[in-house]
């Protein structure tokens, strides 16, 4: 297990708001990442919830904006948030658009040269993250929870549909919920996988939602103002999917809600609870 | 009154978080502010709370890290938050340190050469800034409360101390209680009023409030891992300087808490309420 360094701790709602950074095996790089630890971990290990960020940000931009530490601390849950992709490779075509490459890892294990060593942010979130994160916190390794935003909502369902044993629970906010049909999708995909759209499919929600229910509710919400709903995301995608395999999913649109923090930190209370729930 | 642009207006909590700038007749520049109205706000006009900022922040620090338009929502209460300072006339020695000039206002009016013309931070915020959102958004011009942070800590403080028909709630977090006395306020005093301490005194929270009592209970916050707690802060006089005069004041310290927007997250929700009650 590599060793963790700490860039910085600092007290947030009577816990502890960490951030970190280690040598990730999955990506070969330096990765940091956040750890809320509500005032509970004081007193033994909690459940985590993972979130993962859209295109462009990093681990530090939930717990900066989401105001989501408040509730964490009401529940005892902790929160982990991870960067979006490697840094400081400086790979041929990794920082030349903001919807691929460096910020924009989109939470899958890449197979194409020169992505293939080090883009496997898939595999990096399901285990690397989580083994380390439960070696080194006062953190269970039997109740996680999963969600984020955007590229991050595709992320955090693709990750739990895929991994139903390892995740207890799932949500998300604006996600890029049918990856294969869509401009950002088709573009890291065909990418980061290759020209062949059946190796897509593994990495799709709306795909293997439709082909296996996740055990859970999957709480979604979408803001009705969103400048990136229908070209983008295809939330209705999901939800047909879902009535497929006969999947539980709640997708609440918000009118005048745009794709922005704002949108996350007014609606983010009721994640907090859906997690909390069902990490009891 | 000088034209108001909307640099962007986005829902948050059933309200509106808008980024706006006008021509300060004040400054005589450009100046940023933020509004946030609370749902109630499609009613008729609401109270205000307006926040200063800290060294080196914005007038988008406040509302992206605090986490205090949730509460601004649930009490019908709009947020008001300026900039720290006049920003671009590259004055000779604006830019050359953080703790003056650019980004450090420290809301008042100074009177020396080169910044008398355009650091009137002081008459900005008292007069100005209220004119303008008031004549501009739904908000009450008898219902104003002052808060702010460090350097805004000062301001919120001697804002409202020296204009108390205009000021009917005032708290703080982590102010600099006693600017005369310590490194940051002799420096900016110095530069912004000249070397004779007596016209400091005006500026001073500390020297102003053992003269005379605000109307109201002052709540102040300060954590007691705070790295500028003793060199710069000094709660310690505001709270001796209290009793001169029989101000009511709540000083709360804070194990373990720094000087950062965490601390003030953790807190804010008693601010909210404290204002909430006086402006009601």
């Amino acid at each position: 297990m590599a060793a963790i360094e700490t860039r910085s701790e600092q007290v947030c709602f009577g816990g502890s708001l960490g951030l970190y950074a280690h040598d990730s095996a999955q990506t070969r790089t330096r990765m940091n990442f956040a750890v809320y630890l509500p005032p509970q971990a004081k007193n033994g290990p909690v459940p985590a919830l993972y979130y993962l960020a859209g295109l462009t940000c990093s681990e530090e931009t939930f717990v900066i904006k989401a105001g989501a530490q408040r509730l964490a601390a009401e529940y005892g849950l902790a929160l982990v948030a991870c960067d979006t992709s490697p840094r400081g490779l400086d790979l041929p075509g990794d920082s030349g658009s903001w919807d691929f490459g460096v910020g924009a890892g989109f939470y899958l294990d890449a197979t194409e040269s020169p992505w293939a060593g080090h883009y496997r942010m898939g595999s990096y979130v399901n285990e690397e993250l989580p083994a380390l994160i439960e070696a080194n916190f006062p953190i269970r390794g039997d109740k996680r929870g999963i969600f984020g935003h955007s590229m991050g909502g595709h992320g955090a369902l693709v990750t739990a549909l895929r991994n139903p044993q390892r995740w207890q629970s799932v949500s998300v906010f604006a996600p890029i919920a049918n990856p294969c049909a869509v401009p950002w999708g088709e573009k890291a995909f065909g990418n980061y996988l290759g020209a062949d759209r059946v190796r897509w499919e593994d990495w799709d929600a709306s795909l293997l939602i439709k082909a296996k229910a996740f055990p859970g509710k999957i709480l979604v919400d979408q803001g009705e103002a969103d400048q990136f709903l229908e070209k983008q995301l295809k939330p209705e995608a999901l939800e047909a999917a879902a009535k497929v395999s006969g999947q539980a999913l709640e997708l609440r649109r918000h009118a005048g809600y745009d794709h922005s923090y704002w949108f996350i930190q007014s609606f983010v209370a009721d994640h907090l609870a859906h997690h909390a729930q069902a990490l009891k």
